[in-house]
């Protein structure tokens, strides 16, 4: 089987690892980049660099976009919108998925396939067993490309034909992932201000992510029924911790907006009279603006 | 060998899971509550309800309290400071660092032997291999009363002799737990807005968890060391894909007060010119209240 020839437009870190995939499946790989001098090592191996982007687009059936954001799309494909029709392009840009639809008409007024995607693993992860990446669009061409897709490793899902699929996907879980990593450095911090190392907190902070594994799934069910028992641990409880986190890290006068935002949202659920129910009770809270019910808010023993 | 007798004061659910973990290993075991009716499932099971406080805490040598917070403990041990005086208490309930410190002088001032704990697992690990429980106090207190501190299952470490250090640990993790909680229950909120469900969202929010795994021990490592090199992803991008969830989040009309604060930081972090330092450079940039250093901003490619 022969591999079709892609274009890659964006030689960022992802850029080039998405190119440096195509090169190793065999795919002619075309690249360009808006500032010179990212194509070296691609082109050492085979890679062509194109002297614009319109010759960029014009060497390949399938182009693959891979920038800072769609602002940054549209600025690059504008030269070469004509050359994109009857082609198919792979924005694999992250973005909002109402910014990914508005793509996609575009990409439809100008007679060209069009694909959104979102790449969920790191870098590193590219053209391994370990590369995650989400698809939404048309299934004809979904179906039609994702042979030469599938070089970029690992796992490769396509979530439907609404080409804002991925990008929701993609937002919910950066959602949770930068979330996250923003809990995980400000717990860095706050250890180190208690003589408390990196070394020493990480066996530890591993444990918590064991406790998500259980926690996610029970979550999920949770919103996906509207019900939020508090068997385990209540709001209440849970909006107590988050004040101990807060007036531990105020102590040694680290930046608390986070826990704090956390914290304010916790505590209205609890003053709205959820205090004795799950944590998952959140899902609906956070989705209205202003409390609906009150109710009488008593101190729970934990 | 012979159980000895254990007291626990507080029986919220933990408190309930701590007593029934003594007394299925066989220990004497006295229980008191503030406010009736939580106890009768344990004295069914052998359990002695005491009628006070003071007397609760005579009728062992070993006294395990578990409420709300150090405001709790106090006005709970208030009419029973006497009659801990020669016993050992170990104080379970979750706070800050500092309130240990003070709780243990208080203790040192009664004659009270002290060890300060943080249960780090959910109420049902309690008892299990599951449970992970860290003390802090004094060595002779701790080799005195570990081999019953061992009936409540799985883990128990011993992190120093400085009363705060288990607090310490706790409220680390607490803030790495309850801020990737809120990441996850405003993941869950945004992907139903955009349509997906719970179920649909939870395969891949386990795969974030997976990320966590990897990320966890290098950022430590970052940390301890002071370098923060942004070989795989920048500050830069990172702010940006925090962007993207808030615009998705404001979309849909829900709350982005978390990720605005984490956003925030990372912004300001790009602003003192750290866009193309790694994520855990934040380690740093959160225990300043001012911006210390000014460089050029410059968008980054992804």
């Amino acid at each position: 089987m022969t591999s079709i020839p892609v274009t890659v437009l964006g030689l960022g870190p992802m850029g080039r690892a998405l190119a440096s995939a195509f090169l190793a499946q065999g795919h002619p790989t075309t690249v360009w980049n808006r500032s010179p001098g990212k194509a070296d090592e691609l082109t050492a191996r085979g890679a062509v660099e194109a002297k614009d982007v319109a010759d960029a687009v014009a060497a390949s059936p399938l182009v693959i976009v891979c920038v800072l954001d769609y602002d940054a799309v549209r600025e690059i494909l504008a030269p070469a919108t004509d050359a994109l029709r009857g082609r198919a392009l792979v924005n694999l840009t992250a973005d909002t998925p109402d910014r990914a639809r508005a793509m996609a008409a575009w990409a439809a007024g100008h007679g060209i396939d069009y694909l959104d995607g979102s790449i969920m693993t790191p870098t590193v992860t590219i053209g391994t067993d370990q590369a995650l990446v989400l698809y939404s669009g048309p299934e004809d061409v979904w179906t039609a490309h994702r042979a030469a897709l599938a070089s970029l490793g690992g796992t490769a899902d396509h979530l439907g034909t609404d080409p804002g699929r991925a990008s929701a996907y993609d937002v919910a879980l950066l959602d949770l992932f930068w979330t996250t990593v923003s809990g995980y450095v400000h717990a860095l911090a706050l250890a180190r201000a208690e003589n408390v190392s990196g070394k020493e907190l990480a066996p530890y902070a591993l444990g918590i992510t064991g406790l998500m594994s259980r926690i996610i799934p029970r979550f999920a069910e949770a919103a996906d029924e509207g019900r939020h028992p508090g068997d385990e641990a209540g709001l209440a409880t849970a909006a107590a911790g988050m004040a101990h986190v807060i007036h531990a890290a105020e102590a040694h006068g680290l930046d608390t907006g986070v826990m704090a935002a956390a914290h304010a949202v916790a505590r209205r659920a609890v003053e709205e009279g959820y205090g004795a129910d799950g944590i998952s009770r959140l899902v609906e809270v956070l989705g209205r603006e202003a409390p609906n019910r009150k109710g009488p808010v008593g101190p729970a023993q934990r």
